[in-house]
């Protein structure tokens, strides 16, 4: 059913059979470290480029969702996926090793979340029986396409953020045991005029809160309903602005239910500077970390707000601004 | 409704209210076009940058289609869109420029039929009241990104495509009047390990066949059933091996009735090599061509294949084969 301009409510409830998380060296040194199904001690996976570590990151997160879910590759009917790649070539390439009919989507770090959104919707509407959705990013990978190899050694300031060397993944079905998805939040494209690509979090934050704004509007929530909001990612300068905007105009979520992704993953690590990044990041938490609370029962409802900066090194290089979107989730047991 | 499992079909047929075309300078020299609704003389259109046309090319394909449509923009509850640009950038700045919520799609050329099966199934399901879905491409722009600045004048093998400054756009509605989407088949990734990227119709070929033949199997459709069946864009190269496979694996739809948009849009011109390409083409091609065509009655059913090689310059360089894909939309009046 639709409610609203930018909001599905998911009148059927799709459940997520399965989620799995992967994660790299650095990510494994972490707080949340014990939510990831595999850890990996090499950054390369064994693999002869960063691109191609990236891609069996991703494959690894579907494949262990698929498993935990007990559905076979051929019983999936779509792959949903992503990733910060030129040409999402992880998201293009496992498409090929998984041989599952393919939708390519790109919306930066919140392709996680346009995922689930749109994987959901899918099952819903009863356009598909059993939907497969994940996204990923490669440290190197990242660091060498967008801004510098990392052998350069180049300095960054304090407001850069991290990108995750992860891949997390979810399998949404009809029904059967497990979270249920229970509305989605399409978010607009904003852009306040920041350029600093150092600094994505404070460019991000407007859509975060554009996106938070209309889902309770929408939905004609309370804003004390979920028991967690979870942007990513953030970071902490981002997480600190949001913290303010909300109340600002009067979206009075309680703060301390307010957290982001990009400070969870690596916690006060003062080596990530403000915190984690990249479409792994906010998969890897919240389909590693977030999803095992709540089937642990710790959280009954939560939203999850996934923020993605639409730049491109060219665009910057162009002199524009950083357009941002966030798209939200709800999932509640 | 769900049938099969890649295959949608949309049981309220949702409407083609409007859809429009932009080209550039040479597309203003080619067979079609009269079937453009804006032609630009100058390949810059009045930009900075080769990307900041392509974006305008975008923006105007919208602009006009929901002219047409007699839409506001902020009646438009989605707006879905892609390119073949490093970080979609086209799709994203003109979602800004729009201010529509906004879903990111990645599938090179084939982008343009996943949105319009991703927006006929919004609409059909109850989800969306009015969807924007659009395209585009540069000639300059696709040329210095994946291979070189034109101005090097690197020569090229006959199998090559001329990449289509071009844009195509549509508005999706629940009913009213205007031409039927009637269903939707999502492709599989197809690699059958070819690498050249100079001859992206051979690559191409075989993954319009996967997805045209689960078309007609999972609809049961006689192979005669469409008036036309178009693929878009595997070009003179490409339109020949299909036209062999199609009938040795007993896929017997009539070869007059098969026609491809790289062929289409350029005519013989023998300057284009291979023919045209990018998701500038089979937007263009089917949103101006073809669609008017149909709304004069030419054709009552026709499918559209539109194709993607899923490569970027990197895997190419990595020796990467060739990951293609398909998607098919069937548009009936």
């Amino acid at each position: 059913m639709r409610k609203g301009h930018q909001t599905w409510v998911f009148a059927n409830r799709p459940v997520i059979a399965a989620s799995a998380a992967v994660g790299g060296p650095f990510e494994a040194q972490g707080p949340l470290a014990e939510d990831f199904d595999t850890l990996h001690g090499d950054l390369t996976l064994g693999q002869e480029s960063w691109e191609k570590a990236e891609k069996v990151l991703l494959e690894e997160a579907c494949d262990k969702a698929m498993e935990k879910a007990e559905v076979q590759r051929d019983h999936v009917d779509f792959y949903l996926a992503g990733d910060l790649m030129n040409q999402t070539i992880s998201g293009s390439f496992s498409a090929r090793t998984l041989s599952i009919p393919y939708l390519g989507l790109f919306g930066a770090c919140s392709t996680a979340m346009e995922g689930l959104a749109l994987a959901s919707l899918l099952v819903d509407s009863g356009n598909a029986g059993c939907v497969l959705t994940g996204t990923c990013s490669h440290n190197a990978a990242a660091e060498k396409q967008y801004r510098y190899p990392t052998e350069y050694g180049a300095q960054k300031p304090p407001t850069a953020q991290w990108t995750v060397t992860g891949a997390g993944a979810a399998v949404v079905v009809p029904n059967g045991k497990g979270l249920h998805v229970t509305s989605a939040t399409i978010g607009r494209v904003v852009d306040m005029g920041l350029t600093d690509p150092f600094n994505m979090g404070a460019a991000m934050a407007p859509a975060a809160f554009a996106t938070i704004e209309r889902h309770f509007h929408e939905r004609e929530l309370p804003h004390d309903y979920y028991d967690l909001v979870v942007t990513g990612d953030l970071g902490r300068v981002g997480h600190s602005i949001l913290s303010e905007l909300l109340p600002s105009h009067n979206i009075n979520i309680p703060l301390d239910r307010y957290v982001d992704c990009g400070r969870l993953i690596y916690g006060e690590n003062p080596n990530v500077w403000a915190g984690g990044s990249g479409c792994g990041c906010v998969a890897s938490v919240t389909y590693g970390h977030l999803l095992r609370q709540m089937r642990e029962g710790e959280w009954r409802r939560i939203l999850v707000v996934a923020t993605g900066a639409l730049l491109s090194p060219l665009t910057f290089q162009q002199g524009e601004s950083i357009p941002c979107i966030a798209h939200a989730v709800s999932i509640e047991s």
